[in-house]
């Protein structure tokens, strides 16, 4: 027995969706449909969260940042209080461990986000207040208008649209959010949805500021994209259905905030193998299956040159591959997802080590998967060896020699990470220049002897890079403030009257934000 | 008589090209083509100059941003040397007077941007370098590959494709630029190459740093943009062309940063009429008339309230118009597009007060023009009462009231700017306060009381705003260091050795770049 169809949050009423269809999430682990039903919106709805976020926009602009600060600070409190019903919830949709990922981790850096982005609306240095004393000019990045934000399916909490970074960033910048919710993890969705409901009724803040739906048609949501009410996109998922959307949103020149796939390419130079190869085999598999591998920044790729020690690490990490539990998929559709993606790279070739295919039972899970070629083999097909098998599964790159290994960096498309391990001693260190200045030009974030899985909060991360990884080199999804910035624009106040302008660029400065006043930074107020 | 089909400079030789036909630009004051003929080249002009291209990044990832900075100032010297030659040829093709307008203000315009983007290439601070020490993450904008920028035909020195704004921002950030001339000023911009490659030998620079062809086929140009060893493209000209590259761009996850076109809405509220109706009236008519209106931030459409002072600034503008001398317009096709611009809104239901045909005789000029609508024709197709009619033609919106203006200002699609005219006694700020929020949301720029000619080089300028007025509402095409991150890539270093990392994020800070360090902005080295 399945409880009634669940309401849509527009323009904070919790009210019957003008459903075409319904659906239920998963439970990954039991293989098995949940008891509750989400409807699946018609336009109309898209349509009436659409006024309401342009008639919240318009409100929003007349109140002070510290309002949307209260506002996230709320929220955040409210979520805490509720921690133990959201993680037995996004447990049961994702097959997420209950601890120490979700309540541990998870549930600490949403807080945490959420937070940091109170603090950056509070304070304003990230909208980049420039003055020109002089020429009497100033700027700042703004608002830009409703964002719709599309939630991936691997955070359940800190990527979720109603809740996650790219959340946190538009509100922070003063703009209401549309979130879409992941399909595989509604219940969460909507579990926030009615926390930030209630925070939204407790601070004052506009009805429409946040809005939830769970799923449209694919034809809704191309209308949803386009539409003239909608200002930007946060959009992290699948890369089929973000470029879609990307190329409707392009037509428009509206900027889509894209974080599409990513296979996170490893190099191991042989100093590093020489020096510390049991650490390695270790670090690398704590790494790769850690979320069963569902990280965006899962270390997917791996290069080595051909030689004993690489021999012992590929059987080391095969051991502990076939040693270590096979954890459960986030959805029916990752698992399949998965199979035909080593089904891909096997047909082109790739020598199949272990695993490979769905294990038996009805929770959604593949056997942990190693997958081997040559370099002369990645070379000769460079586009489908860059394959993502999202999930538990490594594809080894292993190269004849030094130059091979640069010539596979050079056919590397964009992606968030690339790492390269070298030994301590200086060995590694002519190897580590002739390919490293190319794999930093293929990556938003280059690492040193370190895994790419964990994305510190800080303002000095990227979580972003060059296409197809992102839609945009410029851009980070996590970090804040910098990752505010996707959701604004740029506005130049040229000769206004002081009174006129944002409070961040009149002379008096009392919330200390930076300012970068006639050349130099400064965090005091003008004369 | 002409001469030999000239050259263009691939991979730093000046060279036959692999021509498909020519074109002579013409003398527009004249009316008749000059004496000099230039190739269209074919794609393997493009193919060798995109390898270059590729080639000069590599070497230029391994310099210091000092020689960089050092070509960019010799470059300005041998441009102010050949002063006299480059403002005869640029006259000679643009009709745009030598003095002030291209000796006076344009070149020293154009060596200030030059020697600024010197200055930012040198300093480092334009890459935002932020660190956060207790993670040992450190990032910052880096070079993000060739660059190709495509110039407009309105500014033969300042954004020259070879010389101009873009040109210096993809330089200074350190990467090689392939420069398509406008096909209005190929001479010019062929004479700037002569002097950008000599400047490229004197300092010794890789061959494919700079590199110029004047014009491609339609289908060739789209190849360009979307080839795999161009990172980024600079394009500003016309709406049609440069969206159907910006799409083809766009599916290839390419940077495009388009300025189209805009009208650039200036409102009148009646307290400013009240107060200096002359003043005003001299004021707009300066600027709407300045180089024949054919600024990019020309002010276009002016709106304002019904009254008598309304009368009786329309009468005054239209008496100016029609006692100022008829400017020659840049080009056959600049006449052609405003004769039908002006029909276009004819058509659609504007009142033709002055002008609004070709001047007899052969040189490129169309009479100084003026519309008129009222505020309800424009609710009723603000489309296409949007229609910029670059050059000397103005559309004046005539609302019944307040409330007509602010529904009229919620149709405007983005534009570069917004300008609001209000009296200094208050007596307008209840209608500033209806109009302002709006109005700011749709530009890059607002300004009060000023007329939006006049683009200040400040690092507090935004020449940019939302969609179709440019493709992104975050970035600015003027104002060093800002427009520099147009062509860079955020890139972060996750515990990369320190002597790996760029220079302007290693502890020592010697150029005294402006650091984001945990948090706070200085400019001195660490411990």
């Amino acid at each position: 027995m399945t409880n009634p169809t669940q309401e849509v949050l527009i323009n904070g009423q919790w009210r019957a969706s003008s459903q075409s269809a319904v659906f239920s999430p998963t439970n990954p682990t039991l293989g098995q449909p949940l008891a509750i039903e989400f409807p699946v919106s018609q336009w109309s709805d898209c349509d009436e969260a659409l006024t309401a976020a342009a008639s919240a926009f318009t409100k929003l602009r007349t109140m002070a940042s510290e309002a949307i600060a209260l506002f996230l600070e709320k929220y955040a409190s409210l979520i805490e209080a509720d921690k133990d019903g959201l993680v037995e919830i996004a447990h049961q949709e994702s097959g997420l461990p209950k601890s120490p990922r979700l309540a541990d981790v998870e549930m600490p850096r949403t807080l945490n986000q959420l937070r940091l982005a109170a603090a950056a609306a509070r304070k304003q240095s990230w909208s980049m207040p420039t003055i020109d004393t002089k020429a009497n000019i100033r700027s700042c990045y703004q608002a830009i208008g409703p964002v719709c934000v599309f939630g991936p399916n691997n955070f359940p909490f800190a990527f979720n649209s109603i809740a996650g970074g790219d959340f946190a960033a538009a509100i922070a910048v003063g703009n209401p959010v549309i979130a879409k919710a992941n399909s595989s993890h509604p219940a969460t969705s909507m579990r926030f949805a009615v926390l930030a409901d209630k925070a939204v009724r407790e601070t004052g803040m506009p009805s429409g500021l946040v809005q939830l739906i769970y799923r449209t048609s694919h034809a809704d949501g191309e209308r949803l994209v386009s539409d003239p009410r909608l200002s930007a996109i946060g959009y992290t998922g699948s890369r089929s259905a973000g470029l879609q959307l990307k190329s409707v949103a392009d037509r428009v020149g509206k900027p889509f905030y894209a974080e599409l796939s990513s296979v996170n390419p490893v190099v191991f130079l042989p100093g590093a193998f020489r020096e510390r190869l049991d650490k390695l085999i270790e670090e690398y598999v704590t790494s790769g299956l850690m979320a069963t591998g569902q990280f965006c920044t899962n270390p997917g790729m791996l290069l080595m040159l051909d030689n004993a020690d690489t021999t012992n690490f590929i059987e080391g990490v095969t051991a502990k591959y076939r040693a270590n539990n096979v954890g459960t998929l986030l959805s029916r559709s990752v698992e399949t997802s998965l199979v035909k993606s080593i089904s891909i790279l096997k047909d082109a070739g790739a020598e199949l080590l272990l695993g490979g295919s769905k294990v038996e039972g009805s929770r959604c899970a593949v056997a942990n998967t190693v997958l081997k070629i040559s370099g002369k083999q990645f070379l000769a097909d460079p586009h489908v060896f860059q394959t993502e098998a999202f999930g538990n599964a490594v594809l080894l790159v292993v190269c004849s020699d030094i130059t091979e290994l640069a010539q596979a960096i050079e056919q590397l498309d964009g992606n968030l990470t690339g790492s390269i391990y070298s030994d301590s001693q200086g060995s590694d260190d002519a190897n580590y220049s002739l390919i490293a200045a190319a794999l930093t030009q293929r990556v938003g974030r280059i690492l040193n002897d370190k895994m790419p899985t964990g994305v510190a909060v800080s303002p000095a991360m990227n979580h972003g890079g060059p296409f197809p990884a992102t839609g945009h080199p410029g851009f980070t999804a996590v970090g804040i403030p910098a990752s505010l910035i996707r959701f604004a624009k740029l506005t130049c106040f040229d000769s206004v009257r002081e009174h006129r302008m944002p409070v961040v660029l009149q002379n008096d400065n009392s919330s200390g934000a930076w300012r970068l006043v006639d050349g130099n930074w400064s965090n005091g107020s003008l004369e």
